[in-house]
């Protein structure tokens, strides 16, 4: 219970008129300016929009686990639990002390003029401004860059000396809950085998060095994002809420993992065929299938960073986007497996993951396409996860959950759509500091777009699958990437985390038990505590 | 990261002006009068609110699919999640196709004067205005009808033409999520028999056309909905956030799909007595009633489709009286099963049940009423449910969750219990075209407006019961409603979905554990990808 | 489908016109007067903030009911599952019936000047003015009183009369919610060996009597609320969202509720040795954690009762360090456990209950305090909830689930590090009716500050645990407090709630399955219903 005081008030005698005057107080005090209220007002809007988007967002993390725990065995079930809650902790002190400075420290920081292209700063007019107490711009140093092309940022460490900026605060919640999203994905590919020292260690990776790097390109004022400016590349890569930044590089990671680490005992037979190895508890893996879809509702329309005028106009866009694709992309996938493939059943696994792969494709074009596109869009991604799930099955990857068919195939896929469908939305006209809107192909935009879409596409998957690998191989090389043999067999629960994930109920000795009802019978229901 | 470019913003030199600028850009550059720029703002606010509330609706869908399969038996895991999840992928596309078109069609048609009363349109003005780029309505299209008496719509399919406005996109969003819900609750009722070709049936049975159709007549400016204004029976249909049209609807679907496709094998005697059929995983039906109750919190308050002024008093209302009907309905239900009935335990799956029968009734009525009048409304659902649960059962209808004690019992509680206790609250003035406030029996309406609910309980009741009927006799007579007797007997999880939902953990050959081994000892601790 | 009819609109004659005037109507109808527009506004969009964060407090629920049923065992699964959802419906009748009067029906209240500080009333404008449609406030009688020191209010019973104002039902909404979370703490530390009949009267305990007036002291206007006014303690007892209100309390409750019931048989042996007896399911406490630490976003920041202006700090505040703090607290616990502890493992309960204790132990600061403070306060809460747990086991206490070492130890740390880390935080000034900011001694408080929340600590500490060590003795002594021995070795479920947890599947008789093949083979698929 905690009210700010209004000193003025105070003065007043009468109780009723003092209550009464409560609402009309701030104003008065404050600022008669009207409009000067109503853009406060917006500010607040916008960061409240974009908070509870991120909370949202972080309740993924449960989806997340839960998938990836129903959908591999019973034995690892502490394993990978803890791994998808403790890779959020771990990745939040790494962002914290890193990470946003890496990815955001130029976010702020104004690019000048070039190719008859006015000068132009990125960071988010809806949160506010983002200056210190003396108006100095905060996260405005400008980033590493060969030449014009930006890779790596520089201030922002520790949040430090940002405490005052509710806008920055904000930001920096909203952009960690994207990076655990990325993080999180490799614990699926990798699941069932990887030692617990080795996820530490790529949790802080992705957290501290991949992410921050890679995003930056894409949202941080990077090459990437300005390939519309420097090369004349449509807007530039336009990634509304990250098919690429957040899906793609979290597959990557996982993609690289997978191959390094190198599959579970038992999957692949010597012949080269493949056993399947269900997971333990289908309802578990729909609970937290459900749950991300949840989410989703806060990662794409909460992407827009604001609601008041076209920020809500994109945000709803995305809503309905995200919607249609993630429910196009299960009704795909669920035919497909049901009318083509060779099971002929509406297979459990591969409708969750056609869900998923619907809404990773649709989380970059979501504010930019038509719902027709979406529908489309979700289409193609729930058959593409179940293709992709063949090829990576025939390449003798093992990936317990499918992040590679979902995050990194259908990541890619949505990047490009963006370049295919995006419909000319005049709100995103002026995206990436390019004046016209962002046009696909298929819209009359040409070629640009879908250039600087596929630029996008490349560099993230060459870049983070490549540098990945070769991290992966270090992790190798100390020992800390893949749990023993022994372990494996047992499940890693125990060896690993010291526990199981399903005990059977404690039994208290004979001893104890007579003990407790001699007790019972002398008419103290109870051992007392201390007794 | 996606910002809006200000054109005007650039030519400022100095990057400490121009930061402080930019919140105040939007305001110079767009409109700088501040009674414009406030409703603007009303509008995004009233936006969010019903966006973040579909949000909520969603998330029910986890809690439908863990109480349908925590109440029922393990051998149908996979069966019911996924009956639980793909009834909202389904449904959206039915939905999107034209069910919305069916529905609401006509929502912003204007009905002429009559008997008095003043032309209406009853387009929600919170959602801004709904007219496309060149001025027109959208989504005015007259209804099919009767004389005065609509009964379908018919513009909106495929969204075309929609995209334009924010309001309608998420008004459509809103709409699907409320349709899902109906669309779900026969999945309950029909559960552990059901072939899920016949399940696809039904989605699009009701997301398609059932739905549409009696949704229309309540809430998309059908007969129901005029009542007051053409039969003078208080303000019409009154029926906030839909006990009539969402759980009605369903639970009446539920019970015409439980009649026909007949009891589970064994439920009850060759005597007529019954057997209980006890669920699998209270942990999980519990944890998915604690979820719908959170749901609820979007399903109801966010039915006032805006926020400001009168439409935040009618969300808040309706908010508290959500949270203590639920509350009250689940002590109610609590304490009839440990006192009066001949169980004498506080039933869990009776509690729960209680709560959202509670939760169910208070739908329609939960704006309107006090607090007190909540309270009581929800006693009454929650020793309802308990009785009309016998009563089912006496019927020898086998409902294995109970959906239509809770769904169709309890929602047309809740539709009457407006015509009682509805308390003249001076913000439904107006409500459905009729000045005065929305007034019950108990509070001095008079039975004008019981009249009206009547009215829609049994047009309910009668028409989806009769239709559902007829439309499960036809799915039966072409083999696609009962699974076979011996997939039921086995489980329908391995016959019908390919998939079980608790499988064992597969364990390795011996050959590939020594294989494994062998490559252990050599100290490569893996074996390797590819090799 | 409800939208408030606009009077002034139906003599437009074009329908066009009419739909473009619908956004600007209410202006015109209601109040051109711009600056009262964007205060309604205001008002509207803060009560909303409060209102979303009330519904993921309440999905706090789940997580409690995960946690506590994860972490004990599967034959208490129906009985503890359900302590967890009834304790809201319970504590929701107990509140409504008297619970939100003792605890705010001074809320309104002005205090008089005082030791030269001015006239004070501590009820949020933020949320409107609270008056009746007469002007007179509500909510506003005196409390009971020592001298200056008051300790029970006592108004707004079963919320008559207050109906009318939307601030307070919201902020009704909110509360109860809150004092939920205090009430669901002690079913954990109780758990396994609670009568159902103990747990109602443990439930109405703390909803109607020990709940509200301790936690009026700190928030109702009662005397550790006004220390700074009236011994000249920095801003009187500091607690943002209820590190001491919410959490220490129902730690409190716990504690003396483990105490008077005694351990489990078998948890500790005759020597004094103890036994661990782990819970069933690791993954459900885990997905208990990850929806605990989702709906902390509500509790923490929404305890800002605003988003606008100021309020939207203090919430953006308490968000990012809410993450940060819980993060950091998991990092502290599972670090601790893998490297000091003996057990060289990252475990998964301690990890779990270092998340909930970083959480618990920002409660109160997390608003006033520096990103980097939080992070610290979270290292702390880390070790020590791994510390508190060890000492509770050397006093043979038995906890379940650790309910005592997260909500009491922490509880009480998070209220004294308000007095350490205190920011001044200009948005703080005017706490509690001081016109000061809140200021720790770290930060060059002084001792005040730190005194006022020692006095807080201290107060609840032994006032809660002093009473509840009564209350719990008197439900011994009628013998509703501990099960029958018998009972608690073969679990609850049964005998308590008259359902097991998990119940195999039921299978026909085999004369019921002879029926039904014989239908099938007749062409009839299905036993169809009544014959």
């Amino acid at each position: 219970m905690h009210t700010l005081i209004r000193h003025r008030r105070w003065l007043v005698p009468v109780l009723t008129a003092l209550v009464v005057l409560a609402v009309a107080a701030p104003a008065l005090a404050d600022d008669p300016d009207p409009v000067a209220m109503v853009n406060d007002t917006n500010t607040a809007l916008n960061i409240m929009w974009m908070l509870i988007g991120g909370f949202l967002v972080f309740f993924m993390q449960a989806g997340f686990a839960l998938v990836e725990t129903g959908f591999t065995r019973a034995k690892n079930v502490a394993h990978t639990m803890m791994m998808n809650m403790m890779v959020f902790c771990i990745g939040a002190v790494g962002y914290f002390i890193c990470g946003f400075a890496f990815q955001f420290g130029a976010v702020n920081f104004t690019w000048p003029e070039i190719n008859g292209l006015s000068a132009w700063a990125h960071s988010p007019v809806t949160l506010g401004a983002w200056v210190d107490a003396a108006g100095n711009a905060l996260l405005s140093t400008p980033l590493i860059a060969f030449g014009q092309h930006g890779i790596l940022g520089g201030s922002g460490f520790f949040l430090a000396g940002l405490g005052g900026s509710t806008g920055i605060l904000a930001f920096f919640l909203f952009q960690m809950v994207f990076m655990d999203t990325a993080a999180t994905i490799p614990t699926g590919s990798m699941a069932e085998r990887l030692k617990f020292t080795g996820f530490v260690l790529m949790s802080l990776w992705v957290a501290m060095v991949i992410y921050p790097l890679v995003g930056n390109w894409v949202w941080g004022g990077g090459w990437l994002q300005n390939l519309g400016r420097t090369m004349g590349l449509g807007n530039g890569a336009v990634d509304f809420a990250g098919s690429g930044v957040v899906h793609s590089i979290g597959g990557s990671v996982a993609l690289a993992g997978a191959m390094v680490i190198g599959p579970r005992i038992g999957r692949f037979n010597k012949d080269g065929t493949a056993n399947p190895i269900p997971g333990h508890n289908i309802a578990l893996g729909v609970l937290g299938t459900i749950i991300l879809f949840f989410g989703w509702f806060g990662f794409n329309p909460a992407s827009s960073l604001g609601f008041v005028g076209g920020f809500g106009a994109l945000a709803t866009n995305a809503a309905i986007n995200t919607l249609l694709a993630g429910a196009f992309g299960g009704v795909a996938a669920m035919t497909y497996m049901w009318v083509v493939s060779s099971t002929k059943k509406p297979d459990p696994g591969m409708s969750v993951n056609g869900i998923l792969a619907g809404l990773v494709a649709i989380t970059a074009p979501c504010a930019f396409v038509d719902a027709s596109a979406a529908a489309i869009i979700g289409i193609i991604a729930g058959v593409l996860v179940c293709l992709a799930s063949v090829w990576l099955e025939k390449a003798k990857i093992d990936d317990p959950v499918g992040a590679v068919p979902v995050h990194f195939a259908n990541g890619l896929w949505g990047v490009i759509a963006v370049g295919l469908f995006a419909n000319g939305n005049p709100n995103s006209a002026g995206w990436n500091g390019v004046a016209s809107s962002v046009t696909g192909l298929f819209y009359g935009g040409g070629f640009g777009q879908l250039g600087a879409q596929l630029f996008e596409a490349v560099a993230i998957a060459v870049t983070v699958v490549g540098l990945s690998y070769v991290f992966f191989l270090g992790v190798k090389a100390i020992g800390h990437l893949r749990s023993d043999v022994e372990h494996e067999l047992q499940g890693l629960d125990l060896p690993e985390m010291g526990s199981i994930g399903y005990p059977k109920d404690f039994e208290p000795s004979t001893e104890a038990v007579r003990e407790a009802l001699k007790g019972a019978k002398a008419g103290a229901t109870v051992p007392a505590a201390g007794d």
